[in-house]
């Protein structure tokens, strides 16, 4: 029997107790023997529950017990997690996080100090959640040079924006009927603002680059300005409003931004709706291909965190190869980066489209019944400092919307 | 340096080559020390190509030599695929394939022969080209049981069925342009009668449930006789038409198929078109996930062989667990399996709705503008047996075309 500890016994923390007793005899087939818990680490009281028995406060008791050899890190927040983390790894325990603000901050440093210690880090539960996207990068995708990897990170915001495309409620409404209903927090910021999707990304890009992309390099927006007027006219459009994130790699630079996008019917993209995410990947071999799956939820979560505990067990004393090293790669500056944009302005379309001609070449214009008093076009391709200095000289821009090529 | 051989130099085999030259640096990087092509074997000489000097026509050469460690078997068919393969694993070596007759007709006991000489057999390529999905299946969803699997899983296929919804051509038009652009062989019967995805969803359904699931035992339907007036009622009930292989598991029992299936603008896979494939996988704790990429394709295909070879290279002298056991499964008789059923039949639909609501109950009617002498309804979800009797009780039905629920 393999011991394992569970750190935090919150909705994935209980999750990956769930799993593990109802698939024990399968994920003992899978895994080469038993797994079993024999702590679950939390401040609270569960008077009543199964784990009752096996909870503890103190952290030491875990990690100075020799049989645990495998500890789940799902208290998520960067301390005590971090602390915990190292001391598991150096105790020479392996640790299975969902924790995307850790790995983001400390992955690499985590990862060095397993491989040190002969043992592992993984993190398949902190993209995507049950989309098993990380072991696909590290091991199988390993004959490609992934150039592109994209996608809807965030189950979240994918909820919040399927549900005004398909409503025509404003954000504010949706947020909160979201919120009533579980599917956002309280304190939606690293949500709605992009701060979740900007991690997986950068966690994602570093992987499939084999380099260490930080994720303050990533560009980030949220979707709190979206309207349900924006939504109106993505339809008119025949495209849906996505919070993309989106990361390309040419030889030794990369882009990566993370932000409302207008995506076209043609895209795999396109349908991914309420709280499933996507991950697109195009490899210089392979093609497109695209991972498809609920991005959160207890259970799809919690799978993905005991999939990593197996591979642990199957690897004991023997560090998994990951592709993420400390080589940096050159940022592109945003300003370089170039898209069409969808820009919505002031007044009618017959008065002010020569002011718009004049500006921008080719504009592509949409109006949306029952806005009379605006319109919209769309950009050729340009970059995104081209745009600022074209947009700056033309009064009654409303907003402005990335389209993806 | 690591040595490997491919056998047969055809459309795989030359992808496989190009493979691992273009991506030389960063396949060296993943599999930890760089791999060689010491040998390709073909029975055709290529004067003036880059393999000229490494050709030999004798397989003796290969598998005697012991500083070859991977071979990558891309001949297709039965013999002499099967032999060189036992072969190679007995010399131990091991051996990554695209081979999908092979696998489905063989693959549980080179696995154990494998397993006996501490060498792999791997063939990730096999099944949906290059979608990761057999190591997906084999070390991510490690902790779910899969109750269902199901997909798109030939290419050729399902860009005859795209082509015939676009155009509105019949089949035997679509497949003579798709054989002239290459999409389809010119002796297309493993792809159109679907003994091709039949043997793919044998294999992904024997890994998927940890038994053996025999290609024999999939009960196996092909698209010829699918017609653009069918085509027609799809687009008028919101659906499109695929090639649909489908394997569910209930306990100790499982069900397969592969038939042409009318599936709903809901499922993930109705807008997967042309040559890409798509597989859908249900896990008890996971729920759904898809994975979608290219079917086939020479450089798709060639990608997954040669991320085998890099997971040989990362396991010499070690066997990876595959959850592919001897253990058989009831098959439930096909007669058992339920859906729902589109039916065509002759006459006018003021005229012969009475009979028909006579034999089913609730038929939900649809006719198609042009097609005056005949209409449509769809069944409630009945078993194959049943629909079979009722059908009997019924002149002039046309067609009849499983709808996937």
């Amino acid at each position: 029997m393999i011991q394992t500890a569970v750190l935090g016994y919150g909705t994935v923390g209980s999750g990956v107790v769930e799993v593990l007793e109802t698939n024990r005899e399968s994920i003992e087939k899978r895994a080469g023997e038993a797994i079993g818990i024999k702590y679950v680490l939390d401040l609270r009281e569960f008077p009543g529950s199964s784990i009752e028995d096996i909870l503890v406060h103190d952290y030491e008791v875990i990690v100075n017990d020799p049989e645990v050899q495998i500890i789940a890190e799902v208290m998520g927040g960067i301390e005590p997690a971090y602390t915990f983390t190292k001391r598991a790894l150096e105790a020479g325990k392996s640790v299975c996080t969902s924790n995307k603000e850790l790995v983001a901050e400390h992955g690499l440093e985590l990862m060095k100090l397993a491989k040190k210690h002969k043992v592992n880090y993984m993190f398949e539960a902190s993209c995507g959640g049950g989309i098993p996207i990380i072991r696909a990068l590290n091991s199988s995708l390993t004959a490609d040079e992934i150039d592109q990897i994209s996608g809807i990170l965030n189950g979240t915001t994918n909820f919040i924006l399927t549900e005004m495309a398909e409503s025509g409620a404003d954000f504010d409404q949706v947020l909160k009927d979201a919120q009533n209903k579980g599917y956002a927090e309280r304190n939606p910021e690293a949500d709605v603002e992009g701060y979740d999707a900007c991690r997986k990304i950068a966690i994602l890009s570093s992987l499939a680059y084999g380099a260490h992309v930080d994720y303050r390099d990533v560009y980030t927006e949220g979707i709190t300005k979206i309207t349900a007027e924006d939504m109106k006219y993505a339809k008119m459009l025949g495209m849906s409003i996505k919070l993309l994130a989106d990361s390309k790699r040419e030889g030794e630079r990369f882009s990566a931004m993370v932000c409302p996008t207008m995506v076209g019917k043609g895209s795999p993209l396109y349908s991914v709706n309420g709280v499933f995410n996507a991950v697109f990947v195009h490899g210089n071999m392979l093609g497109d291909a695209m991972f498809y799956g609920s991005g959160a939820g207890k259970l799809p979560t919690a799978s993905a965190v005991a999939g990593d505990i197996v591979d642990c067990a199957k690897h004991l004393g023997k560090t998994v190869m990951m592709n993420w090293s400390s080589k940096e790669l050159e940022r592109v500056d945003i300003k370089e980066v170039k898209h069409a944009f969808f820009v919505r302005i002031k007044g009618k379309m017959e008065e002010r489209l020569n002011q718009v001609k004049a500006v921008f070449s080719n504009p592509q214009t949409v109006s949306v019944p029952g806005l009379e008093e605006e319109f919209g076009f769309v950009t050729e391709c340009i970059s995104e400092e081209d745009f600022a200095k074209k947009a700056e000289g033309l009064e009654g821009i409303i907003s402005r919307i990335r389209i993806r090529a």
